[in-house]
């Protein structure tokens, strides 16, 4: 039996109406091997935003309820247009929505989760030769309200049918596929031909935005292989996909990803007993600490380094000074968040003393460090951040 | 028990976020008298019109199934806003589409006719003290696909709500009633307080555009109360209900309508077995003949007169020249086909020879002449359609 590809368009892909004809064509080409495919479309181009902001001029807070109505008409859009251009090729084609397809979520509108979804009608279009159009991004509650699924919501949505189906997934958006860092920082940097969730996930809570968290999650629950790649382009992608479907051999590095939105703040000689309620306070303000050092305690007392954004940062000299005096605080906002990821530093020993040395060799000062088990993060002062990709992907040969 | 109000806003009462906010406005104010509303609202200003374009750019014929999809969303979009305002104003409120209602139609896409609604959520949401917002113009056929209703739709959904809910059903529009003739051609036409359904439907057919007669229709069979005005306005438009519910006496009149699009051919001494053949073959040939009369036979040979659009002069006089030699066809370009409407002529004899009577010390030339059991309709010449409109309008006093 043909396996079943779930492919996803995001808005920028199907943005006018030309665009929406090339990926009709390019579907028409793929059926031919591929001979049933489900597409999972986005609004197109500005829609949503254009409907927040409708939503906006009537009032600062819409009701979320009707939001969640007003935002799924983007996709219904798209999805007819596309279905419209196969057909008038010559390619069967219906699309489907949320209703149809009972497409089941819980949780808040605007944040929902996808329960289940009824792929009986795909399944028998599929049969008919058909290319199924899906409505991504939305859902119905209990009540058979529309919901929407929030950011990222189609990428979930075409991986949910994918589990469902049993197919596979492919993500087309307007980055070519997943680097080891992101080119615009890096112009050497390589494409992966594949990575594994964990590592992507890694990458992902450290803003490699290609793909929501969720649906990555998702897919390695139950085993989805996604491909994210270019839409109308033969240029090749990169596979995510689990570590048993990988070469045996991991590599140690497979992602590096640096953050220059953080400062560090250090405090000398504070209490041992007032770190704690000092950590408490800062984030009862609702501040998110990162990375934390604390040296060993001397008379009673101990140097904290932490990391929070720099957005935070006079929020948060203000709770630190009721701990300790003004000139015992110092803030460094010169600084860089360095992170390697890699399911191989499991198996491998030794990946952080070889980071420090290139380090050490490169005259690059660590001010802080924090570890996973698949990632290595060093806070670094930011004008060694070039040196430091250079050095490590040289070493690394990534 | 307080009585339902259905309402419809047609696309141009709704065509920005601005005038949305109005009607949420004036809605608050008709609830503290009124406290059962429903209100039916069509697609956003030229919606619809761009969601045509978009899809005439990808293709000339769109998939009919997709297309109604398609145009759905703009009745979607504009029930969300409207919703939302409405709660942005601390007045509850809730949007309900063709799903959530199961609104059920039978016929071909684009052109639906209403089977069923059911209107149990709609009756639990007045219940809770919500204004309903339905979205207008479609409904469902039996494989749960998304339909629309052609034209004049949303006035439509809004009698079938009305129906459904045993309730009066008010559309508001960018005309503030109808009037005894249009008042863009005779500038002292009166408004009408009040018009009965077969009156009102006489004038749709003869070209009034504001409502259409499905919907008026629907009214009639099931007797629900009409009233048509400008939304926004406290101007006072004009009811359209059954003839029970108006005053005793009818007016003899109620309006009156002229038509410029037709001309005349006039056919001298055509055999008179060759009459009928000759209206088959342009009926054959798709045009549609309207007034026709024909004098007593001589010599086996009669006169026939009739007219017919403009726009297929050319294809009908190639058809009569089958018939007659070409100077035995008189072709008469200026006319006006002129129609007096009102239920009382069923009751008032001499209404005929009054308007003849009329028209003679006006000096007009009546040149063919139809009439229905509430219609006379005569062709007059069009120089002369000034005068006759305001010699009837004088005489009768209308």
């Amino acid at each position: 039996m043909d396996k079943i590809i779930v492919q996803k368009y995001g808005g920028s892909s199907v943005s006018s109406t030309e665009k929406i004809k090339l990926i009709a064509n390019k579907l028409i080409q793929r059926k031919k091997t591929s001979p049933k495919i489900v597409v999972v479309v986005s609004a197109m181009g500005d829609t949503t935003d254009d409907f927040i902001s409708m939503a906006k001029d009537i009032t600062k807070s819409p009701d979320k309820r009707e939001l969640d109505v007003l935002m799924s008409t983007g996709e219904m859009i798209s999805a007819s247009l596309l279905a419209i251009s196969l057909k008038s090729l010559g390619c069967e084609s219906i699309s489907y929505n949320a209703y149809q397809l009972n497409i089941q979520t819980s949780g808040i509108h605007g944040k929902s989760l996808i329960d289940d979804i009824d792929v009986s009608k795909i399944n028998e279009s599929l049969d008919d030769g058909e290319i199924v159009i899906v409505t991504g991004f939305q859902g119905l509650n209990d009540e058979g309200d529309i919901t929407t699924l929030g950011r990222g919501g189609s990428d979930t949505s075409a991986v949910a049918l994918a589990v469902k189906l049993k197919g596979s997934c492919e993500i087309y958006t307007d980055v070519d596929g997943i680097y080891f860092t992101d080119p615009r920082k890096y112009g050497e940097a390589k494409k992966l031909k594949e990575i594994e969730y964990e590592e992507m996930l890694e990458l992902a809570s450290l803003g490699a935005q290609v793909m929501h968290s969720r649906s990555i999650e998702l897919a390695q629950k139950y085993d989805v292989e996604l491909y994210v790649g270019l839409s109308c382009s033969d240029i090749q992608g990169t596979y995510i996909k689990g570590s048993k479907d990988m070469k045996l051999e991991d590599k140690v590095i497979t992602g590096l990803a640096t953050c220059d939105d953080d400062a560090a703040i250090t405090i000398v000689d504070i209490e041992t007993k007032s770190v704690s309620p000092l950590f408490e306070n800062i984030a009862v303000d609702g501040v998110s600490v990162d990375m934390i050092s604390q040296t060993a305690p001397f008379n009673n007392k101990v140097n904290v380094s932490f990391t929070i954004p720099k957005e935070d940062l006079q929020q948060c000299r203000g709770i630190v000074k009721n701990y300790v005096r003004e000139e015992n605080i110092v803030v460094d906002e010169e600084i860089t968040k360095f992170s390697l990821v890699g399911l191989g530093m499991k198996n491998t020993s030794g990946v952080a003393s070889k980071v420090f040395k290139i380090f050490s060799e490169n005259n690059i000062n660590i001010k802080l460090i924090t570890t996973s088990e698949i990632r290595i993060t060093c806070a670094i002062n930011s004008s060694c951040k070039e040196v430091a990709i250079k050095a490590i992907a040289k070493e690394f040969n990534v």
